[in-house]
């Protein structure tokens, strides 16, 4: 196979000491259509991440919410060689797939050693394994929005190039078997449009939520050469809530029928839609902007179309939930030419 | 002081095996705008906090993000004598919380004792000590709102009444010296309206964010009582960003210059906000549809006006944090006739 890696077209790499200069000027279009980033330079086409001319005005930064920062700690030296950021909501989850990637890729030392590098606050917590980052990012897009924003700063600070981002969950299927795998080819909101909106100071702005569809396509094949467990690439959609936001009967607010719920998934379903979480649409819109490759891998627990409440067996949702990553570690290995 | 317990108008107390009767017709109408349940008799007004007219044909409820079940746990005799629930986002502070509590009402047994109810999961953490519940819910609007469900689901299964509910969290002050205590008049969106806007089936319900002035009003006589710290009654904002969304320079995105940025800030402290954080109107908004009585009360880390990053040292933040637990101790402790 031919390394996606070797795809991003970077003629040059990036020089650690440079980041004085490398901010570009901002302007609210490139941050809302992802133009891509063209420096003054015949020679040199570099990922910039950061979208921010405050940024290199500052002293210091301070991760607030991971406990670094970077009078505090040697960014570069800690996190230089990422290339590969995976998240999910579940701190635990998060740690698991940092174990699984320690052993599958067959890392030196004792794979329970790992420590949560965000040990000092209990917002997120993040395992590095190699150039493997593992964040946990809570539940919702304002959660994960603070994360991601101090997470592509981190990657800035610490002059990364080439870094990938894969979001493994769990989610809600709409007319497809537990435990199937979707990869996102669109995400889309609650209204089944593929943008995320944005309020900065009081206005609307409204992002594209695309993501790379190189990623999704080498991620199905990866699957078919695990032949596992089934996997497809649709649409996901992101809403707000988990309740009333996607059409459950059983929370503690509910004012509409059975028949009202489904008729809403199943125009969902004739929309392509076939899964629903909580995460996807800033992540995607975030990774756009910053111009990170970025893919979305969520497992489905439930078939929404025949009921609301997860109610399979513990060590069944264990299984699922190990699926996304058995895919990202392939993945993984097959970009480090490990396979 | 004449508790506020006694204010409530319950002639009659909740009878525990009724709870196949107590459900009334569910209309739209209700829930946007919390009409007083009224039931059939002369004699009983009851709360009644569930607005769902489908709980009652559930054999099971599983309360999936707490790890908690109508068949798996008696939620009854685990929770019935809960009188105070309070939240925040942080699992640390709130278990911090729990054991300070425990020390205040000079419970018996060891308060490092107190285990997290919740600890099948790392979602959420809960603890339990007398009538009193401490719960994290994370950050973000949807974070807290999945958590609200379950909790509001688990006090009806539980059969409690008279409830109040606190949300106890940090802010960005505007205008106020770091440290300030803000009780929360009116909370307000990002564009300054007291209102949250919820998605339900693709259409936008607007629901009202009002809080109780009796128990902010209370609140702030606790406070004059103690006189360890600044505490003012105001706005407060909730935004579902942390960076773009509050008008920080420092995000990873940033395209509006400070001077746009302070013009945003002092419209919103016209509007009578003197603080910014990312829960309170989903807080406020089903707290109300649910008839429960809450406050929200949050400690500001750093002046807006000042600039965006936490920097003050970790120990004056672990004080300033503890503000609002002191305030809702003492509350709690004069509404059991403690003091």
């Amino acid at each position: 196979m031919e390394s996606i890696l070797s795809l991003t077209g970077i003629k040059e790499r990036f020089v650690q000491g440079d980041s004085k200069t490398s901010i570009r000027p901002i302007f609210e279009s490139s941050l809302m259509a992802n133009t891509a980033p063209i420096l003054h330079s015949d020679y040199i086409e570099k990922e910039q991440y950061v979208q921010n001319p405050h940024l290199d005005n500052m002293e210091e930064d301070i991760l607030y919410h991971l406990n670094l920062g970077t009078k505090t700690h040697n960014l570069p030296a800690m996190f230089g060689d990422i290339k590969f950021v995976c998240v999910g909501g579940s701190a635990n989850r998060m740690r698991s797939f940092a174990q699984f990637i320690h052993q599958h890729l067959e890392l030196p030392g004792n794979a329970d050693d790992i420590r949560d590098i965000c040990e000092g606050t209990d917002r997120y917590s993040m395992y590095k394994v190699g150039p493997v980052l593992s964040i946990s990012h809570g539940m919702g897009v304002p959660s994960i929005s603070i994360m991601l924003h101090e997470l592509i700063k981190l990657l800035y600070h610490a002059h990364c190039r080439d870094v990938m981002l894969f979001r493994i969950g769990t989610s809600g299927g709409i007319g497809l078997p537990p435990g199937t795998v979707v990869i996102t080819d669109k995400v889309v909101d609650s209204f089944f449009r593929p943008q995320f909106e944005q309020v900065v100071l009081g206005k609307v702005i409204t992002r594209s939520t695309e993501l790379d569809k190189g990623m999704a396509e080498e991620l199905l094949l990866c699957s078919n050469e695990l032949s596992s467990f089934p996997t497809i690439i649709g649409n996901t959609m992101c809403t707000h809530d988990f309740y009333e936001g996607q059409g459950r009967l059983d929370g503690a607010l509910c004012s509409f029928s059975i028949e009202e719920k489904l008729e809403y998934l199943k125009k969902a379903h004739e929309a392509g839609i076939k899964n629903i979480e909580m995460e996807s649409t800033v992540f995607a819109a975030m990774c756009r902007v910053c111009n990170l490759k970025a893919a979305v891998i969520c497992v489905t627990l439930l078939n929404r179309l025949e009921g609301d409440q997860i109610s399979t067996p513990h060590d069944v949702l264990v299984e699922y939930q190990q699926r996304p990553q058995y895919l990202v570690a392939h993945f993984i290995k097959k970009q480090l030419a490990l396979i």
